[in-house]
């Protein structure tokens, strides 16, 4: 097989077939992926003996534990791929809707129609039960879509593009809408990435070593998301059982998760008052802590942080813990060490809220909240096909509405410019 | 002087100048804009000395009439670039707007907060007046900006800047948050549009060959428009008094600017009945007509459109006609040989009005509206920095709004996640 050939094969089935999902009924929509649900209910069998090859491989050829978990298809992920895609089925249509339709002087009405963006190259790795939630979300949007899941998964996503076919053909959609690619060759991610004729925006969802290959090589839009270093700043004027409470949440509630804090600011003035009940607890609860110098007077049998550890990102119960003078301090902390992820301040003081709303360059910030809100479902989006750290197009959690874009409509009676 | 180190100069102080930028408020960036509009009407003798100098240049380099024409300052150019300035002052400011602020059944509230991009490259050819108007956007949005005009602009541009750091540190604003890049060297714009740490996005503006080069090369998004290949669309259920007026006037109102009508489809049905009247307008007015064949049994004298017509953008006095048996076939030509600028149907058809808003893929759609509409300013943008023919980030029209982004913003209470 020519991979070049095979991929430019695929780029212009899925641009044919963009054309046609970008017009599809919203009715349609939702009954393919009620199809598609149906299809994986009734193919359990299937998917998990196609899995079952993956796993044998996967153990034949020596992946870790934590790669084998995530590759797994248990009877609770296939319930949890069926459920999201009715989950997506129910969630309102983004395309087509128009907003601020308004007269201009001239007499024409211009208004922003929300459009899909076109073709959306998805790149994963071992998880199978992301091919449903990207596939479904992308075909809500009216989008094509290509996707590249891990050699390691490439029987279990076969498996699961069967269904995905049989759920578009149902409702007479084209089976090309949701394509998945069929070899294992990496040359395909190289190819699909620099095919912006083809290919309008790319996700990868995985690692960062992947995602900054994808991003340095990529002639696409990529919507990324690399580091979540997250900060909890309790402030001079925090209310402190809000302080010990939303610190102890956003570490502690799930260790490997983006939106979980990473790095504590403590205002000098209250550490004395909120740091040794904060240590205990996290103590007690096995949270490994590194404190700069002023926070090892307070606390002198923690660990000491280095300036690694600043811009590191655990996903693992350990916590960096740095005092600052004031609010600016913090904030310069979290834009320059930081990764425009989530960072929240503890505070009462209203003036403060609204300047570290302002001036915290992230992509979600908050006043007296746990990081851990920053979510797709959390904020409503209803699904979310990742989050973005970076700044143009889409910022924070990416739903829908990051998968579609906004062109003008203009209404006249034959209005001409003069 | 080494350009990539006086470049990564550059964008460190655009990096921290941005910062302060973000949060000035309203009032300061304004009144730094009206303090640059009084400093180029109380500097226009070194302004137009300045100018003299890149004109001479100029023409010892033998640049061609059209480009002197765009290169000189005249006084008339001159105040329109203070009108400019004091325009931009009185727009409303996109900063920190949050809106959809709404409580979640968590109890948190969830908004967006707009905000600006960050460090803004702007890329453009000889005209100097470009380097007030992007300055101002791009200040008014709250962005800091590296401006790299044309070489033969050199002594102009530089001119332009001294009235510009004035303006900004009359009102205490860093005068790095405008900084034009002082040398000719070409390499140059290579380091600037490959250094996403320093710049979030480049702005090209000047022809197609420099655009395209600038989106192969670069490493950070690019807000780009090519070509403007516009169509206008005449169908069966046409009002012809309509149609007459906007196509003539989208043909003809100007002819080099890239939302100007460069073929014309026309329903076979009501060809008969429009396309000589039409015609003999469009060649009062010294149209050249080309053809497909069916149109030529019709208006047998014109020339002969051949497959390159369809996708070239003429910027002068030229029209392509083809005509089509459906919409349907009008929607397949826009689509393919477009270039999802700005297309218009000519119609008095409710179905028909409402499935080409939806499926034609471009950054305006119309009914019964001439082309020449689609522009910053007829849509009440109140300026623009471009019109993107991209689909990600920003579609149509670029003003403020689309040099700024949205970040989520989160009130609690002292909420965490359960």
């Amino acid at each position: 097989m020519n991979v070049e050939e095979y991929m430019i094969e695929l780029g212009q089935q899925a641009r044919d077939a963009a054309r046609l999902i970008a017009k599809a009924a919203t009715g349609t929509k939702n009954e393919a992926l009620l199809a598609m649900a149906d299809a994986i209910d009734n193919s359990r069998d299937a998917l998990q003996s196609a899995n079952q090859k993956d796993l044998d491989n996967g153990r034949a050829n020596g992946l870790d534990d934590a790669m084998l978990d995530r590759l797994e298809l248990t009877p609770a992920r296939i319930d949890t791929m069926i459920e999201g895609l009715r989950q997506v089925a129910g969630l309102p249509d983004p395309v087509g809707a128009i907003t601020d339709l308004k007269y201009r002087p001239t007499g024409i009405q211009v208004g922003k129609m929300r459009v899909p963006l076109g073709v959306i190259g998805i790149i994963y790795e071992s998880r199978p039960n992301v091919t449903v939630e990207a596939a479904s979300l992308c075909l809500k949007s009216g989008n094509a879509t290509i996707l590249r899941g891990g050699s390691e998964a490439i029987n279990s996503n076969q498996a699961v593009a069967e269904c995905i076919k049989s759920g578009l053909t149902a409702v007479g959609l084209p089976e090309t809408a949701v394509q998945v690619v069929e070899t294992t060759d990496r040359a395909a991610v190289g190819q699909m990435i620099t095919m912006p004729e083809y290919v309008d925006v790319i996700v990868p969802r995985g690692g960062k070593g992947l995602i900054e290959r994808i991003s340095a090589d990529a002639k696409v839009t990529v919507i990324k998301h690399l580091d979540g270093i997250c900060h909890v700043y309790i402030d001079s004027d925090a209310d402190k059982a809000k302080a010990v409470n939303v610190a102890i949440n956003a570490k502690t509630h799930r260790y490997g998760t983006c939106n979980t804090m990473e790095t504590l600011l403590v205002n000098r003035s209250v550490a004395a008052d909120v740091l040794p009940e904060l240590a205990e607890r996290y103590q007690a609860i096995g949270v490994e802590l590194r404190g700069c110098d002023a926070t090892r007077e307070l606390l002198p049998y923690i660990n000491e942080a280095t300036e690694e550890d600043w811009s590191t990102e655990y996903l693992a119960p350990i916590l960096s813990i740095k005092l600052v003078d004031d609010m600016a301090e913090a904030i310069r902390h979290i834009n320059k060490y930081g990764s425009h992820h989530t960072d929240s301040i503890i505070t009462e003081n209203y003036t403060k809220s609204r300047a570290f709303l302002l001036e915290v360059d992230s992509s979600s910030v908050m006043v007296n909240a746990s990081t851990r809100f920053a979510d797709g479902f959390e904020y409503g989006l209803g699904a979310e096909i990742g989050i973005s750290t970076d700044k143009i197009h889409a910022r924070g959690p990416v739903g829908l509405d990051g998968l579609t874009s906004e062109k003008y409509v203009v209404l006249g009676d034959g209005h001409i410019r003069n």
